[in-house]
């Protein structure tokens, strides 16, 4: 394996092989040739300077992880030539973040920070103190991507079209559980709460953040009468919507989620 | 009370009072006249246009909260004429967060998150892979109370200035709890493992999270060797440092902290 440049930024880990990790859409599998889309070609040739037969991974959530050597066809042309497997697929949680979409810099660290998190969907809701009327979506994703590539995980969240709170929840499944963050109490603890749910270990899970402005009351109403609803305070200091989604999460796979497993990068 | 202008995006909490906070250093007590820095005044005034005799609200760490009336002296000339109080002063957390620092951004965040997750105090750590050689302590400070007046606390962490790891661990004060992050260990799940340790709840605590690249091997030989460490994993993704820190602090609030107990705002 030829030697790659580091990673910006990334950690040494010892469970964690250094160097490029891309998503791809492309099936993986031992002798397959992968075309990178042309950003990806960008940050391979012009950016990251990879030469010839240097080493990349790539994921695409449903083949694990493998190895493949970068092949210069051409100075617009690059393909993948997909070698050996590093890691196998791996079930992970079924956690959506439902959450009011806040304004432009909060809401890439919503969507970087909710996938290093383990979301597998990310749903914006249009609630009634929501204030921002238009989500961009393909800068959800490459936000979700990008942080999918760097934490390695093996797959990245989906991105779901924003729906109106009442939509939402007039179609919810009743198998899905809601840990709902509910800033009008503040009493329930949230990790007594969830060690108390652990029955529902392994279930999908959604945890839903209102907005900056809070859930209006009777949206609140409409969300508590849902069968499987478990409400939750994150104490007496009143956190932004992203603080609380970071917050919210953590705490979720700390109690029912995959931090309490041994773990297999 | 004359009615203020709403805070910007401050959610519509039944225990929070609407409207403008601001910390500061005068002692409050009714019929005192506190004098806003040039930064208050001009908020005040000409970002809020708050007139003579709107209400805003202070705290200084030490005498609770207060409500204060505008008092117009001239155009460059404001006083606040403290009235009655809102809130006594209550006991928080003791609670550090030791940190490598990180890039502009990312500092800045660390600093607004660890301020509404209730830490008493920002610690800059230099380590051998810290890439960041100086820091911005006034900005730091000016993010850490910009959010502990949006988030409703009752003090502002105080911001130390950085300290090598080595000088840091080496004057270390044995009673200080530490949790360590300490990402080669993946396997040691942070809820059970704080829980074990409720005999130290209600001691000084400190949040220790490495750089983007990782404590250095004798780094993390050092920490572990102090008395009271908790070394805990997150799970098998990899986390930014500052995703990695708010994960902690709200988990150490969610088990050890005050987000399990009856809440005064």
């Amino acid at each position: 394996m030829t030697a790659t440049p580091p990673e910006p930024d990334a950690p040494c880990n010892p469970g964690i092989l250094p160097g490029i990790r891309l998503y791809v859409e492309a099936p993986l599998a031992a002798g397959a040739t992968v075309v990178p889309s042309a950003e990806q070609h960008h940050y391979l040739r012009n950016v990251m300077r990879m030469p010839a037969g240097a080493a990349v991974r790539l994921f695409n959530g449903r083949d694990g992880e493998w190895l493949a050597a970068v092949e210069v066809r051409g100075r617009k042309d690059t393909a993948l030539a997909v070698t050996a497997r590093t890691r196998g697929q791996t079930a992970e949680p079924d956690l959506w973040l439902c959450f009011a979409p806040v304004k432009k810099a909060r809401i890439d660290f919503v969507a970087q920070k909710a996938s290093e998190l383990g979301v597998s969907a990310l749903q914006p809701v249009m609630t009634r103190h929501t204030q921002v009327a238009r989500v961009n979506l393909e800068r959800l994703r490459a936000n979700a991507v990008e942080a999918a590539e760097q934490c390695a995980r093996l797959s990245v969240p989906a991105v779901f079209p924003p729906r109106t709170l009442e939509s939402l929840i007039g179609g919810w499944p009743a198998a899905r559980h809601i840990l709902l963050l509910d800033e009008t109490q503040t009493g329930i603890p949230i990790v007594d709460t969830l060690r108390r749910r652990s029955d529902a270990r392994g279930r999908p899970w959604a945890v839903f953040v209102g907005p900056e402005g809070g859930y209006a009351p009777e949206e609140l109403d409409l969300l508590r009468r849902l069968p499987n609803v478990t409400p939750v305070g994150l104490g007496g200091r009143l956190l932004r919507a992203d603080t609380a989604a970071v917050a919210a999460l953590a705490c979720w796979q700390a109690v029912l989620g995959d931090w309490t497993a041994p773990t297999h990068r």
